[in-house]
């Protein structure tokens, strides 16, 4: 290593012993009682420094596994004094026995050698990981020190697992991933809350989802299609819900019979990643979070006409589709009577639905309706799907009776111009699904670095 | 289901019969002998009819995983003339006896009823699938079409599994996927060839790379992540091996010794996702592309400066990096003296790299170096990879160097201020990997939807 620390006073710093280091540094949470005894290099930054007087000082080292006392005698590491000038934050690599120690973890490493990896060049650290009462905006403003903390960082790997999961079941059933774009030449749907982009002398815009992309792929032959991509909404408003670019996990499927097919491939994909969480986040959820991971099982559908039976009259919009509180009703109705966390909310008026959604049977009182559904999940809203209508008659008109520019379109529905097979799917959002797991307040816990009206940085 | 081919005069629909058959539809792979004598549903567009007159008529059949003789024989399906009524690419679904029959696949479908799942409507269909000199401009105009060849669809199958296998890898080996943003409130690298987009009354840019966010996630306290997401550029030239948008497979890992660790994880990576590959495509490859799928093993290391040795001084750029024929001829050498498709390129002069890279050794004549490489693989350049410069000081100093406006990258060089340990990683082009194993001339062959500065559609 050329490390070059030329500019600090403090000789902690030895090129040649930082890289032999490092290739034998291993994770806190490896160092066990089979150690015991042995010398260890551990690495990773430093949370507190305890110092009981010049010859004893201890220091908790954390690293992304976990966290381990460093125990510096005078003895046995000569230069102890320089303990007292290592900032918080400071990153470092440490050699030394391996030992159960009096710590309340039951493990240790006294110290024979240590090095400074990266400095702290600034002080005062601008937030407290530990601080509870520090608010959302700024812990998002100095995300990558909030991460530090293990329980904020703890959703985005759960994030990462849950994607993981969902994609072992796509690969397992034969999904092709495609990776459609994100720049595009006319606005998905309707053609509001899109950002545009100046491109080489005309404009494209971004897309709001692979929805027209993925259509395209089952009428290029392909037969099950998915994709985990960033998806981009110009939503001006600012909800506990709502980002202006987040992760979306869309499929899509060929020669479905109805949207019923849809619903059984969702079920199956959320039974089998929830399955893998439980098997191996279950305690840590419960531990950090105070959830249970339930799985989905049988998920129960019911009507939207059967919705309108149970939500309060103000919780239904004037499209026919019903608001967030209205979501939390049906949850809670589903869940007293049958016990599931999850509810597909099923065959949307077409009123509140996209052109693109096949008709279904109409509702009692003659409302017409979609082959269509939502999934909730504690009382969140995860999913919306639908069979699509692929018959270029039906879909032309069809979008000319919701009133939209089919110049617009027109690439669109080019696609179902020579021939099409029957297809359906659905678009999820991951972040939603580990914001209803964890119990997080607001979408942009869960999120990397979320991004809204007011937030690009960092 | 509920179909409303309404304005169609010919009276092959029926809503209930299309539901129930396409319940039992299966692929059309998965027809085999022990089907033979028993009734069978498939699926697919029309190919070709041959029409052995009025009794008799032969229908290829095509679906995702293959195509099947349909045979209408008059004393079976007493309707057969409506068979010469059926464009090419129309979608059916078909019900009938499997049989080995006399085709020459050895497998058929006597048809008992059939229905049409989707009309072309309108002719001529624009492009001949199989016609070989259709424009490669022409087959991207109508890539809906184009695709249902099959073997133009491979590729794209290719690219779906190499990423499965990177991800397998990385799942095995603890590393967190992250969801980095893609709208950015500053200009990932030199502000050269970005996006801009109006952003409620601000200017937000497109991230041409997720480098500054996987950074990010390493000071934050994860120790390895990767990310497989679109990143955009600007670039208004034309090549065979750039677009405007692609997708990049990034990886970065903290605590690393040197650029050397990073380069054995690659390794490591692409050995298990070509083995996979191999595993499952080998044959395919072979029979569709004339290539063999040849594992990286030990990937031979040159050093930049020893490549001065090696190429012609015309592909030697001023800034000491070389042209692309310069890397075709650094390929060749390493094929033809360690018989290896792949090279590591190793430490680059300092002027040809981004700020962010650490220094290394000095070359023989003086020259700064830094601690980089870039991977080619059949005279490709597959990736770009470094340990960075982690301290902030010294980031600092080179950014400055480098003549860069510090207040532009103020939110980066941030990352860096409250300590960070040293990391390394890289970007790979899953495409690239894919046009160089398919052997194609053209990175756009291999892209679902590429994007240039001329294309925007479909």
């Amino acid at each position: 290593m050329n490390y070059q620390f030329k500019d600090m006073e403090k000789s902690l710093f030895d090129e040649k012993s930082v890289e032999s280091l490092l290739k034998k540094r291993i994770s806190i949470e490896n160092v066990t009682e089979k150690h015991f005894g042995t010398e260890v290099v551990v690495a990773g930054f430093v949370k507190r420094i305890k110092n009981l007087g010049d010859n004893l000082k201890f220091l908790i080292l954390s690293d992304h596994s976990g966290e381990i006392q460093l125990t510096f005698k005078s003895d046995i590491y000569k230069n102890i004094k320089v303990i007292n000038e290592l900032a918080p934050y400071t990153f470092i690599v440490a050699k030394g026995d391996a030992t159960r120690g009096y710590s309340k973890k039951g493990r240790e490493v006294v110290v024979k050698d240590f090095y400074v990896l990266g400095e702290v060049s600034a002080q005062p650290i601008p937030i407290e990981i530990e601080h509870i009462e520090t608010s959302l905006d700024k812990r998002l403003d100095y995300r990558w020190i909030d991460l530090r903390n293990p329980k904020h960082r703890f959703p985005l790997v759960l994030l990462s697992e849950f994607t993981r999961y969902c994609r072992e079941f796509f690969y397992k059933n034969d999904f092709v991933e495609i990776f459609s774009p994100k720049l595009i030449g006319m606005a998905t749907e309707s053609g509001a809350e899109v950002f545009t982009v100046p491109y080489f002398g005309k404009t494209a815009y971004l897309a709001q989802s692979p929805q027209f992309y993925k259509q395209m792929a089952i009428c290029a032959g392909f037969e099950k299609v998915f994709e985990i991509a960033p998806v981009f909404r110009a939503n001006p408003s600012f909800t506990t819900r709502h980002d202006t670019e987040f992760t979306s996990l869309d499929f899509e499927i060929g020669y479905v019979s109805s949207h019923y097919d849809v619903m059984s491939w969702e079920e199956k994909m959320l039974n089998y990643a929830f399955r893998r969480l439980k098997e191996k986040w279950e305690e840590k959820v419960r531990n950090n979070f105070n959830q249970e991971i339930n799985l989905p099982k049988k998920i129960p559908k019911i009507k939207m006409e059967e919705v309108y039976e149970i939500v309060d009259k103000k919780n239904i919009k004037e499209d026919g589709d019903i608001t967030p509180e209205g979501e939390r009703e049906v949850s809670e109705y589903i869940k007293k009577t049958y016990g599931n966390e999850f509810a597909f909310v099923i065959d949307f008026p077409y009123k509140a639905r996209p052109f693109y959604h096949m008709k279904g049977n109409p509702m009692k009182d003659g409302t017409e309706t979609t082959k269509s559904f939502d999934l909730l999940y504690r009382g969140i809203e995860i999913t919306t799907g639908a069979q699509r209508e692929h018959r270029y008659k039906v879909l032309v008109n069809q979008a000319k009776e919701k009133g939209l520019n089919i110049e617009n379109l027109r690439y669109y529905l080019e696609f179902f111009k020579y021939g099409a097979p029957p297809m359906g799917g659905l678009g999820l959002s991951p972040t939603r699904v580990i914001m209803a797991l964890t119990g997080a307040k607001n979408v942009r816990e869960v999120t990397y670095l979320p991004r809204d009206p007011k937030r690009l940085f960092p």
